[in-house]
């Protein structure tokens, strides 16, 4: 996989709203992933879970992460990215979360009762595949 | 995460040609993702992959993996296997690679040259979010 930085082009994939995977580090080194929106902002990849979420657990254990995007019009072409979430910042306004719903769905987020954490990736390493 | 079996409707939906991510683990522990073809045979989850991929690999040195597989037609919809692979066999000739391009494309696979190699998974958790 190459360093970062990620070029311009791929930079461009990933300002797109697609499907993506993260995955983390259980606590007995087992890989961990599931489906998370994503966005692409200032050069780090912003996630956002719920403060009750496992993973939030894995990622203040062992802040390695990997992040998988597919191109949400043909998924045979992806990117791959590894790196180190360097900050989990708690989302109180929800400002994060709502960034992320406004990107996937058009309209604020709509459960507002949940406490949420934002997590900011590091890229180290990425990978591109067409 | 629920233990295994994965109940009737999870296997309905494996069986669909669905997007899927994989997660191995790297010489230093870190997680790799990538986009993969996948099936369910039996129980069990079949990747295959060519012979010079990296995941190859860390499955040898560490057989703990994750797949997270996406609904085709609303990837807000997705489920998630954490398990091992037990068996890793050379595809030969190639019968393995072609069930999954069937699935996936409709054809056989088109690259004969190449080496490749199955990995079985045995599924030990899985998660489903809708």
């Amino acid at each position: 996989m190459p360093p970062a930085p990620v070029p311009p082009e791929i930079e461009a994939f990933l300002l797109e709203p697609n499907p993506a995977v993260v995955a983390t580090l259980r606590a007995d080194g087992s890989p961990h992933s599931v489906a998370t929106w994503y966005d692409w902002v200032d050069g780090l990849i912003l996630l956002n879970m719920d403060a009750s979420r496992a993973r939030l657990g894995h990622l203040r254990r062992d802040p390695r992460v990997s992040l998988t995007v597919l191109d949400k019009d043909s998924w045979y072409s992806h990117v791959s990215l590894a790196g180190v979430v360097d900050r989990l910042v708690d989302d109180t306004d929800l400002a994060d979360i709502d960034r992320l719903a406004l990107r996937y769905q058009g309209h604020p987020f709509r459960k507002r009762a949940g406490k949420r954490v934002s997590a900011w990736m590091r890229v180290k390493r990425w990978h591109r595949w067409d």
